[in-house]
C-alpha cells in the first residue's frame, strides 16, 4: 500500500464504531522495547541504527500474518509524507523529525504501527475505535508476542523492561484514550477535570501529543508512571477514570441542553454553515467548528451527517493530509482555500460524493 | 389596507430596480409645510391639533386619484405598529414618539406618505428606487400643488415656506439618497468621504435617520441647507456628488476583487452561511452580514439570490416587523429566534416559498 491510498482511506481508530464513541474517539496502547544487543539510540552510532532497522524489519517481515503490511522506509520520505503520517497518528512528531535509519510498519486497517528507532529501538502502537482497551491490549499482547518470537528485547530481572527514558522502565506501557469534551469546554468544567486528573499520576494532552493545544476539544489521558504495576493494573489506572469523564461530559451537554438550547443549537448550527460556506479556513478554525459539529450531530442538532464523516474530516483536513490528496505541495494560503473546498465537497448535504474521500 | 398587508408587501423604493440601484437604495425628497391658519405644532393646543389633523385628513381624502390612501390614526396604534411604519421609512422616530392627534397617509405602492402633525403640520414624502431624484422631484410637484388646492400653507414672500425649525425655512426640502457603501467601510475610507461631504454642507447619516448607527453600511447623504436656493439647485446639490460616491465605492469593490478576491468570497460566503444556519440572531448582526451579502450578489460571488430579496431582509427583519408579521408581541430573545428562523426560510435556496413574505 503507497501513503497516497492511504491518505484517502479511513483508520479503523477512526470510524466511530467502538464503545461510548460520541465521546471516547480512540483507545491506545504504546509499549516501548529495545533490543539487547544495541545500546540505546542516542548511544548508537548510525551503523548500529541501520543494523537496528535492518533486524526489526527482517523480523517484522518474517512474521506470517503481516504479509499484507505496510514497511515505510521514514529516512527516504519527504517532509509532507512524514508529516502525514504524524496526523495519521501512526508516527510521533520526534519520530517524523529524527534523523538517520528508521521505519514504520502499518497494518491495512491502521489499528496499529511498529515504529523503529524512535526514541527506543521499537514502539508498538495499537489504536481502536471507541473505549476499548482490553481488546487493544489483548491485540498488543499477540504482537509483542510476535516480534519477540525471533529477537531478544533488553530486559532485567529488577527493572522489567529497559527504555531509553527511565520514565518508560518497567512495562513500558503508555495506554491512553482520546476524548472529545466539547461540553466540559464551553461550560468551563475542563481545568478542573485536568487537576483532578494530574492528583492521580494521568497526564493530559490535545490530539498530537505533548505540548501540542487541546485543538478541537480533543484530549488524550494516559498514565504517567510504567514502573512497580502490571499491564492490567496500568490499564484499569485508565479504564477506571473514563467513565467518570464520559459522565461529566454528558451531563455539561445535557446542561447545555436543557439550560441554554437554543444557543447551543445556534452554536452548531453556525458551526456547520461556517465549515460548509467558508472559501478559505485555518486548520485552527476547521478543528474548532467541527468540534461543535461533532457534539452537534451526538445531540441530535444536525442530521443527516455521519459521524465518521467528521471524524475523518478532523484528520483529511490537516495540512499534509490535504496536500498529498490534492497529491501536489501547497503553501498556508492555498491549503486554507483547498481545505474550505474539501470540507464542502464533504459538508453539503447536496453532494452526493460525500463519503467517497 | 391594513398594517398587517402592508407588513408582507415590498415598498417601491425597496425593488432594487431604479437606476444604480447595485449602490444607491433609494432617493427620497422631503417637504415641511404648514397651514396659515395655526401655530406651529409646539405652540399648538390639543384642540388645534386635532384640528389640523381633520382639516388636512379631509383635504387629502377630497383628491380624486388619492381614493386608494390608506390613511393611519398614529396616534391610536399601539408601539409596535408606530415602530413598524418607522422601519418601513414611512414615518420618523420623532413621529412615532410624539403625542396627541397626528396620523399617516400612505399610498398603496409606498412611494410617497403624508405625515401630519410631525414637527411640522404637513411633511411629505415621497421615495423612489434607486438614484431618482429628477423623477421623485416630478412626483412631490404634484403631490405639493394638489394639497395646496384646497388649503393655504404658511408662506412669507421674504422667507418662502415658514417651518417650525429655521433649518427647513425657505424651501422646507430635504433632498436624501441613501447609499449602500460596503467597499469603502471594508477599506477604512468610509471616514475621509464623509469629512469631503460634510466640507460642502451636506449630512450622511445611518439608514434610520439621525443618530441612528450606520447599521449594514448605509448611508444617506442629505442636504443641510433649505434657504436661498431653488429646489432644482438642491437636489443638484446632492445629485452631483452622488456619481462621485458610487465610483469610489464601485472603485473600492474592484480594489478588493482584484487584490483580495479569495477573501472577499470568503467574506460573503460566510456571511451567506451564517445567515442560513443561525438559530438565534441579532437584529444589528443581521444587517452586517446582510450587507456582505448583498455586496456579494452584487459582484456575481452568490447566485440564485436576488438583490429584491436581500432589500427586504433588511427591513423585514426588523424588530417591528418580525412581529408584524409573525402577528404576535414577541421579546429580544425570541424575536431573534423568529428572525434567524425568517432569514432560513427566505435564504436557503431549497426553500421553495422563498419570494412570499
Amino acid at each position: 500500500m503507497k501513503l497516497d491510498e492511504l491518505a484517502r482511506q479511513c483508520g479503523e481508530w477512526l470510524r466511530g464504531s467502538g464503545p461510548e464513541s460520541d465521546i471516547v474517539i480512540s483507545s491506545r496502547i504504546r509499549l516501548a522495547r529495545n533490543l539487547a544487543d544495541f545500546p540505546f539510540i542516542r548511544k548508537c552510532t548510525n551503523q548500529d541504527r541501520v543494523q537496528i532497522e535492518r533486524g526489526l524489519r527482517e523480523r517484522i517481515q518474517q512474521v506470517d500474518q503481516w504479509s499484507a503490511l505496510s514497511y515505510v522506509d521514514v529516512d527516504a520520505l519527504d517532509e509532507v509524507d512524514r508529516q502525514f503520517l504524524v496526523e495519521r497518528q501512526l508516527i510521533s512528531r520526534e519520530h517524523a523529525e529524527a534523523e538517520g535509519a528508521r521505519a514504520v510498519a502499518i497494518d491495512t486497517a491502521e489499528t496499529f504501527s511498529l515504529m523503529i528507532n524512535e526514541e527506543d529501538h521499537l514502539r508498538i502502537q495499537v489504536m481502536h475505535s471507541g473505549l476499548d482497551l482490553q481488546a487493544a491490549w489483548k491485540q498488543m499482547d499477540e504482537i509483542d508476542d510476535l516480534i519477540e518470537e525471533g529477537i531478544t528485547y533488553a530486559y532485567s530481572q529488577q527493572w522489567g523492561y529497559l527504555t531509553a527514558c527511565p520514565t518508560n522502565v518497567g512495562t513500558g506501557m503508555r495506554v491512553s484514550v482520546m476524548l472529545h469534551l466539547p461540553a466540559l469546554v464551553i461550560t468551563r468544567q475542563i481545568e478542573k477535570v485536568f487537576r483532578s486528573l494530574q492528583k492521580i499520576n494521568l497526564a493530559v494532552r490535545g490530539l498530537y501529543g505533548e505540548g501540542s493545544q487541546a485543538m478541537g476539544d480533543f484530549y488524550q489521558i494516559s498514565n504517567q508512571i510504567t514502573l512497580g504495576q502490571t499491564e492490567q493494573e496500568l490499564i484499569g489506572q485508565v479504564s477506571d477514570v473514563v467513565p467518570y469523564l464520559i459522565d461529566y461530559e454528558r451531563r455539561a451537554r445535557d446542561f447545555l441542553f436543557q439550560e441554554s438550547k437554543k444557543d447551543l443549537h445556534d452554536r452548531v448550527s453556525r458551526a456547520h454553515g461556517i465549515l460548509c460556506t467558508a472559501q478559505t479556513i485555518s486548520s485552527e478554525e476547521t478543528m474548532h467548528l467541527l468540534s461543535s459539529v461533532r457534539m452537534g450531530v451526538n445531540l441530535g442538532l444536525i442530521e443527516d451527517l455521519e459521524i465518521l464523516t467528521i471524524n475523518k474530516l478532523f484528520i483529511h483536513t490537516q495540512p499534509a493530509h490535504l496536500q498529498k490528496i490534492r497529491g501536489i505541495e501547497l503553501d498556508t494560503a492555498d491549503r486554507n482555500i483547498e481545505r474550505a473546498h474539501y470540507l464542502q465537497r464533504h459538508l453539503r448535504p447536496t453532494n452526493d460524493d460525500a463519503q467517497r474521500n
